[in-house]
């Protein structure tokens, strides 16, 4: 008897504002497991395992008082938004 | 009689990546609109109106062939994604 398990991926978003010298090296994490769109701007899906992986990988590398990584998942109805690091500029009153 | 219009606001995400010469005004224009929470990475909520008032005011200022603006809005259970000029890197096997 085989039994199947459903990976459920999930779509992110990412976005990154780091220090100049880590931007290689966070520029070669990203795209092992999400699309590069833009400058700085990663989408793509990805199973928890692998969003717990890539979140390891870049903590071993950005410095969270300079640094800012953000990631939106979209989950159901719901855009989630999780922040690394400083988050630049904190939207005053966005709900 | 009063009628209320019951106003429907959609959340955004804007990213965008522009010539040194429009990073300023690009960046005043959406500062109108959204918050400001990474170098060109912006979110918030808009009414219809004021995304068609904010796309004018972007396709006013960019230069297709070299900038590149990128809409994400969440509607429901989709995420949307608007691609104002050139797609920097268009994502190969992204569903």
């Amino acid at each position: 008897m085989c039994n199947f398990k459903k990976i459920i991926e999930m779509y992110y978003i990412a976005v990154y504002d780091v220090g100049e010298k880590r931007v290689g090296k966070m520029l070669k994490i990203f795209r092992k497991y999400l699309h590069h769109i833009q400058n700085s701007v990663f989408e793509g899906e990805l199973t928890d395992a692998d969003f717990l992986r890539l979140k390891i990988e870049v903590k071993k590398l950005y410095k969270p008082n300079e640094d800012s990584v953000i990631f939106f998942s979209l989950t159901g109805k719901y855009l989630q938004k999780e922040v690394l690091g400083e988050e630049k500029r904190s939207p005053s009153n966005f709900i």
